[in-house]
């Protein structure tokens, strides 16, 4: 069996070979879209010397009083000549008289009528107050950088950049299929050995929060001529991930890894020596220039969830070179139980006290726990080789 | 004029009185959105004894050999009726027979046909291995709570408790306006002492950001005439916040607070000793059942941007009782400067360097520095009473 770095490099290997599609779209819809080219200043910026404060503007000398000859406003430029003795009115982001250099912040200034005069004890300082023009960035820089994630910076400069459509690439599409015996709808009160399906609803939003595209496929019973069908629809689809859950297990209905082999699926590793969610499939189905990444998941609710997030989710970051915080080193609270040699995923709760990061971690564990995972806000990676895990000891902490 | 904290208290306050509306949506829209009930569990989960491993299960008793009469997987229970001879193979979460009472899971056994053996020197207990009815929640308990944001875990709670429609919060509808004489749409060239209007992007994606609503009003000149009408316009709407940019400062052509006061506007303070973004105006709307929020933000795209992220999300999170983490307390790696009494949000860059936090800023912090802001990934907060502090001293980080 595999280790869990072994099998996401694997995962890794495969992803990147996925051909990336890009699309035009309009600046107000890429939020959260991660740009496929590098955006360029067309202008300087600020494309003009401006005021950095709101204040007064003039030309330098050993004066310390001004007579106030006028006003500039952002978008009301005048070319006032200044000499020594005239001070202007300027307001943050103002453009410049072209003699003028240094400007005085409206705090530091006492106004009589027309009279200006510098406070004592004020910094006085020829040049200051000043953003000159490309001080940000010049013109033909790169303004932001292929690969990053839009957000309201980012968008904020695209804008300043002239980009009313911006290239992004094309989200990937996911399909997601659950199967299981002890699968019913959730608007069914269950019964017996039955439970509600939650997979497709928990990988459904997992897909969501990183912003792609999920084709939801239902579930369906334990049958193989059943499920076979519906794995060779989906092989037919234009997606790029196809994510099973169940019957990748030892059960006599596991016979998932069956049919994916069946229909052409190259397996590329099976069962990682991690916990929870060991029985994890992960394969690869080419045809012609299509290529789809097959992952099926344990049917266990936490088990599937936590293989999204340690397998599928870490894959595409990495496929679009994302480097968001997502790791917080923390202080463990309690003594925790591990004596194999897997690596593990304990669902945890982080938290920030007094400038140091701690982590708790009271909860069972058990991977059918689902309402003890949705308190918990990260998952604490314990190595392999790691063995029982002390109170006080340092652990990465996977926020979730 | 007063300080940040005050200011946002006075905020809080106001906020608290909007009016929250609710819907029912389809659990698979829920991603992302906020819970307004708790939700209850309406069977025990799990709703029966099950297996928490892939293994065999049996009557405990002294034995370490069984004989191996059958199958239980998921959804496929039998009623085996076990004596202490009997093993049946059991598949993670399958329902257990009614007197069997151990798992062992699979790795601790060796399978000869029908000959199930106990390997040496593994761990071996009465009751192991056992997920029992209710143990991750009991029926009638809270599941999920009120103002919990819908993610990954809880929406698949929210399915096990069988939630196909569930009520959240509606978004509150913001409604944005910038202003301002040099302002030019962002397909035209800046020339002179114009500016490409960059407010409306960030802002709509900022709001876009935490999941509300935005209605974007656009950009006008400082036209008094044209700007009243559109305030008005605005205040005739549904909406719960109008967020303006520009107008709000020093120079003539700043008569924002004085049309908001025109139209009703109550004001609640204007300006805040901080840095950026001091010149922020807050007021409230009323008429009968209507309030909305106005915050007159200013022109400069960095300071209104820093205005959103200190002043009004911390208010939405306030008010939908939300505390995500989003401060991390940092070692700053480089002096920085800062002198006056206000409260500054510097631009920063943070990341964990083998377990520490660690804090860059080598910015110009000129708010006009848009592209300078796009690369921090965090506002280091400065309080008032510091001054200059050094390499080496921790702050506190704001996410963004």
């Amino acid at each position: 069996m595999i280790n869990y770095n072994e099998a996401l490099e694997i995962i890794k290997h495969e992803i990147e070979k996925l051909t990336l599609h890009t699309e035009d779209i309009d600046i107000l819809e890429s939020y959260n879209r991660i740009l496929a080219e590098d955006v360029v200043a067309d202008v300087d910026l600020p494309p003009f010397d401006n005021s950095a404060v709101d204040g007064y503007v003039i030309k330098y000398s050993d004066r310390k009083e001004w007579k106030i000859i006028g006003e500039i406003s952002a978008g009301n430029f005048s070319s006032f000549n200044l000499t020594e003795n005239d001070a202007v009115l300027i307001t943050t982001g103002s453009k410049l008289p072209s003699n003028a250099d240094t400007v005085i912040p409206i705090e530091d200034v006492e106004v009589n009528s027309d009279l200006l005069k510098l406070k004592e004890n004020v910094f006085f300082k020829k040049g200051m107050n000043i953003r000159t023009l490309g001080n940000d960035l010049k013109k033909n820089e790169i303004a932001v950088h292929r690969y990053t994630k839009n957000d309201a910076k980012t968008i904020a400069v695209l804008a300043s950049c002239g980009k009313e459509k911006v290239k992004v690439f094309s989200k990937l599409k996911a399909a997601i299929l659950a199967t299981g015996d002890e699968l019913i709808p959730i608007n069914e009160k269950p019964a017996g050995d039955k439970l509600r399906v939650s997979n497709i609803y928990s990988l459904y939003a997992a897909i969501k929060e990183i912003n792609h595209t999920v084709i939801n496929l239902g579930f369906t019973k334990d049958d193989k001529e059943i499920i076979t069908q519906k794995v060779k629809a989906a092989l037919e689809m234009d997606i790029d991930l196809f994510i099973t859950t169940g019957g990748v297990s030892v059960g006599k209905y596991d016979f998932l890894k069956d049919i994916f082999e069946e229909q052409g699926v190259k397996q590329k590793f099976w069962k990682v020596n991690i916990k929870p969610g060991k029985p994890i499939y992960f394969g690869v189905y080419e045809k012609d220039e299509k290529r789809i990444l097959v992952f099926g998941l344990p049917g266990n609710p936490v088990s599937s969830l936590v293989n999204f997030y340690v397998f599928i989710k870490p894959a595409i970051e990495f496929l679009f070179k994302q480097d968001e915080i997502k790791n917080i080193t923390a202080t463990l609270q309690n003594d925790l139980k591990k004596k194999d040699g897997k690596r593990h995923f304990s669902r945890g709760i982080l938290f920030e006290e007094k400038g140091e990061w701690k982590v708790t971690s009271e909860f069972s564990q058990s991977s059918g726990n689902l309402v003890e995972m949705s308190r918990a806000n990260c998952l604490i990676e314990i190595e392999e080789e790691r063995v029982n895990p002390k109170k006080g000891e340092r652990l990465k902490c996977i926020l979730i």
